[in-house]
């Protein structure tokens, strides 16, 4: 099954509803115009559907293979990653001045989602190559970014997110590798660190880890982590590959899905390098502070981790209606002489339009997200970053969380509209369902991005985030509702049915934010056993604003006569959008209110 | 992971809920005594938890193997089979006059449950020897059945369902495989057929194959397909094992779960046998009734499904809720000072209360269908049986379907518990996930049973059986809002929750039957896009009646000073069940409603 990107669904969310051309009048982006971002998003598709598309069957069946800690990868994945760099892809957010092209998160968005979709296994690499540039940039010292940024950049080097041990997964705590100090200032570091995506590979001639630990003096808890840099071979004086460390692949774990991407056991000072006892490794900004910087990788990976939901629910979604416009089976419904294929049967295009109008929905929260994270670091108004910068952040565990838990629903729909092929491995579709199930577990749980909505965008700011975004809902409200008054019969009732259920999710929504700010001081167990809900509520709803909007959009190209296929196929996307997903809201802020009840049932029945 | 039989819910389900003591009265069933059911249910679980639930990993990771034709299943199946026959487990059900033991369907249900939870993959096998045995029972010939049913029932032989042909999935008109009659009236079979679990085998001598097959002079379509006998090896007069037949397994699937379940693609009259050209096979009842035969298998074969789905719903929460009491991690929300297990946070207990809560109901559902089935078969009052006989039709797509979405939905919720860990194969917990995702597909789709649930059950009676479980519905609702007054405050605000929640979801569901039934003749693709929503919004109310019910049965015990630990803990969870899962109706009720819309968003969004 071959991977088309979706170019103009990509154009229309980037045009129509994140307000691409707005972004490219910012100060530092005057030089993108929108003829070069097209020439990018074009060339990028051409290049992920020719050289990374294919690799992502090959990743599934033929995993990479662990030998006395060596990791050979999956047979392409190093040509892959060669072009990938070669392409300058890996450079295209960051800096002009460290070798990237600066190009705006807005644009950056559609080409990682695009690589993400093609091969999620694959992608990995480069995404955390991102997370570590970013960190860098942001709080490595000068010396270390000359170092270390233009070879990652370049694609010499790749890096990797270093948090996970036995011990502590989500709860970071309970870190325990240890960094001791030596008297040229290095440190040496020994511990256990697992899950750790990409630590070792062919792909590239040194990793660079960044990796969570502790001094021997540093206080208990989350405030005693330090950040550290850890190359799995030293660098020289003159930028040269120097010794290997003393960094190990004890493993790699054998997983439900994403088979490509090696997922590392690390051992660090375990005497396997040539640099003696312990790893050697450098300390990123200032001591005590590594969770604070680790969550500068950790936003821009979860906003990433929430596009791979939208890339793997794209793939899921064009596999399975491939097959429904191929497969001929049964008569039509309103009855038929010779067999149909089956996306003429009405349950297969209620899950073909589940699976495309969720995708949508989500990649075009996406875009906006990225829209807001792009004036929110460069518009020149203060206040208007302030705001952007906020709604962003308020984005960021909605993106994580909502596309990532419709991403597996979207992958087990696609199962189901293959039937019992679909339960076949060949058939291709189980990879998707397998892949998807991650993505609500990396880079934090749906749980825990929940917990962040709730405590540090919602209940922080005091809603006012909620409430800014819940207003221009409701604008948005209006011009539906006069649209579905102008409109012509044929799309009357659905536009009627968005309008009211469109009405009805933001009050939903409101309510949501109303029972989290009521209860946040007197019952938090309340709040929290109501996260996940709430998290989801926001999800359809910010969704379902977007696909209105699109659905205005459309209705407007075409009155005037600037709207073709497109056009017409992502209207009758956004109103099944509103037909059929946005009455969750009733049920997910239900589900908010029964926070109220939750300890009663909870201890009740004895979970704990 | 051990799997433990949650036999105080089996017993509640069946005294409370279902109404044992009333089928246990009813003529036939006069020698089973309730302890006797209590003492069957008990042997059931020791031998299951010790036999067959140890099978279940290895299944999984040593797939039966295929060799020109032969088939190794995974170590232990065969001793495991041959003591599940042995202990006479087999024969529950069927009539003592072929070595059953005659039990009603209400006590094989747990039983059947147990074993599934245990091994899905292995219950495979004795679920469709049932169904070839009830087959026989109910259209084969005297002679037939006292040359199969035996052997059967002792399990010396098994037997498998063939249907589906490669271009014939769902849709049976199709079937191609050809039979013609020889003139000692026997016929030669020759044709392809695909997915026949337990098509190949060494559990037992011999395997007879129910095939669905066309004579030469048949007419096109469903009409003109016939039910035949097609064992691996012949009979011969004395009932000892005679030449191979020509019936040869090319090759087993690779599949997505249910790995130790050796799905086999038949060639009949491939050449392959000691009988010349064509598998000798045997006509069943009357030719070209085949269909109608083959749905006496399915329906059983159906409600065992819906079975699946809860036993792989319960293995699943065990298995996370183990994980979630053993696993330190984090701090308690409202404080602590020391890391608590998951257990303590609040949205694992809202997982670990959903995965509970959606198989407890699907439980409730599944025992209360059997009873009716009983009912159905043995009450002397001719109105009651007919009555019943079309409660337990209307129940049957339902269990099957609303239990096996839930299965994926619970199964992916045990892999969200675990964490990363969830996603490590080791676990166990993606088993679950892998495994479940099949239920909702064989055995007719989710969609097929809810054109099902619509055709033949709602709309051929004008939707008389839906109103009568909705105005039962009523008279439990009375009861609980009667309880919600007198509650103590401790449980007041849940109840009445659980009250207004299971009012709303009543009339949504009321709601959507009249949606269903006023569009039948006039917008025939509205009514069949609304039918899944339909079918689980009925899962959702029915599963929250008989929740409803149970509440009302524990607040009973719990103040007649009755009830126990057991008891309270039930509670919990039927108000959990009352607080998050019944709000679902109206977003399912929204979906149904737009069925109205579908023809605009579907021919719009271009799907077909």
């Amino acid at each position: 099954m071959t991977y088309a990107t979706p170019l103009q669904d990509f154009r229309f969310a980037l045009n129509e509803l994140a307000g691409l051309e707005e972004i490219l009048k910012l100060p530092g982006f005057e030089e993108v115009t929108p003829d070069l971002v097209d020439a990018i998003l074009e060339e990028n598709a051409r290049f992920v559907q020719q050289a990374i598309a294919p690799l992502n069957v090959a990743g599934d069946t033929k995993p990479p293979v662990w030998n006395d800690g060596q990791v050979t990868t999956t047979p392409g994945f190093s040509q892959g990653f060669a072009d990938y760099t070669a392409g300058g892809w890996q450079g295209l957010q960051h800096p002009q001045k460290w070798g990237g092209q600066g190009l705006p998160k807005v644009v950056a968005a559609p080409a990682g989602e695009n690589i993400q979709a093609a091969s999620l296994a694959f992608s990995l690499c480069p995404m955390l190559t991102d997370g570590v540039i970013e960190a860098l940039l942001t709080v490595g010292s000068e010396a270390q970014r000359q170092t270390y940024v233009p070879k990652l950049i370049g694609g010499q080097w790749t890096g990797t997110m270093n948090l996970t041990e036995p011990q502590a997964g989500s709860d970071l705590a309970q870190v325990a590798t240890r960094a001791v100090r030596q008297d040229d200032g290095s440190y040496r570091l020994s511990g256990q660190k697992i899950f750790i995506t990409y630590g070792e590979h062919d792909l590239a001639e040194n990793i660079i880890h960044l990796v969570l630990a502790r001094t021997p003096d540093a206080p208990a808890g989350v405030k005693g982590i330090s950040l550290f840099i850890v190359p799995k071979y030293l660098v020289n004086e003159d930028g040269s590959r120097g010794k290997r460390n003393d960094v190990w692949c004890a493993s790699l774990e054998h997983k439900l899905g994403i088979h490509g991407s090696p997922t590392a056991v690390l051992l660090y000072g375990a005497g396997k390098g040539e640099v003696g006892e312990g790893a050697v490794g450098y300390l990123v900004g200032e001591a005590n502070r590594g969770l604070e910087y680790m969550f500068i990788m950790m936003n821009a990976a979860r906003y990433s981790v929430g596009q791979q939901g939208i890339g793997v629910s794209e793939r899921a979604y064009q596999h399975a209606q491939a097959y429904a416009r191929e497969r001929v089976q049964g008569r039509a419904i309103e009855g038929s002489a010779a067999p149909v294929t089956i996306a003429h049967h009405p349950d297969v295009q209620r899950m073909l339009l589940t699976m495309r109008a969720l995708t949508e929905a989500a990649r075009a929260v996406s875009y906006v997200a990225a829209a807001a994270h792009d004036k929110g670091t460069h518009h020149p108004d203060a206040e208007v970053r302030a705001r952007n910068r906020a709604f962003y952040e308020y984005l960021v565990p909605i993106v994580k969380g909502f596309s990532t838990e419709s991403a597996v629903e979207v992958a087990s729909l696609g199962i189901q509209v293959h039937g019992g092929m679909g339960f076949i491995e060949e058939t291709g579709a189980a990879q998707h369902y397998r892949d998807a199930r991650i993505l609500p577990i990396y880079e934090g749980t749906t749980a825990i991005q929940a917990n962040d909505l709730v405590g540090r965008k919602t209940l922080r700011d005091g809603g006012a985030t909620a409430h800014a975004s819940i207003a221009a809902m409701r604008d948005t409200l209006k011009a539906v509702a006069a649209e579905a008054q102008r409109a012509d019969t044929a799309d009357h009732t659905a536009l009627r049915v968005l309008r009211d259920n469109f009405d009805q999710a933001i009050q939903s929504y409101e309510g949501a934010v109303e029972f989290i700010l009521a209860h946040a001081a007197s019952n938090v167990r309340a709040v929290y056993s109501s996260s996940v809900p709430y998290l989801m509520l926001a999800g359809v709803v910010h969704g379902g604003w977007q696909m209105a909007r699109a659905a205005l959009a459309c209705r407007r190209h075409l009155a005037a006569g600037s709207g073709d296929a497109f056009h017409r196929h992502k209207l009758g996307t956004a109103l099944f959008y509103g037909a059929h997903i946005l009455p969750r809201a009733l049920a997910l802020a239900a589900a908010v209110r029964a926070g109220d009840v939750a300890d009663s049932c909870g201890s009740m029945a004895d979970i704990a």
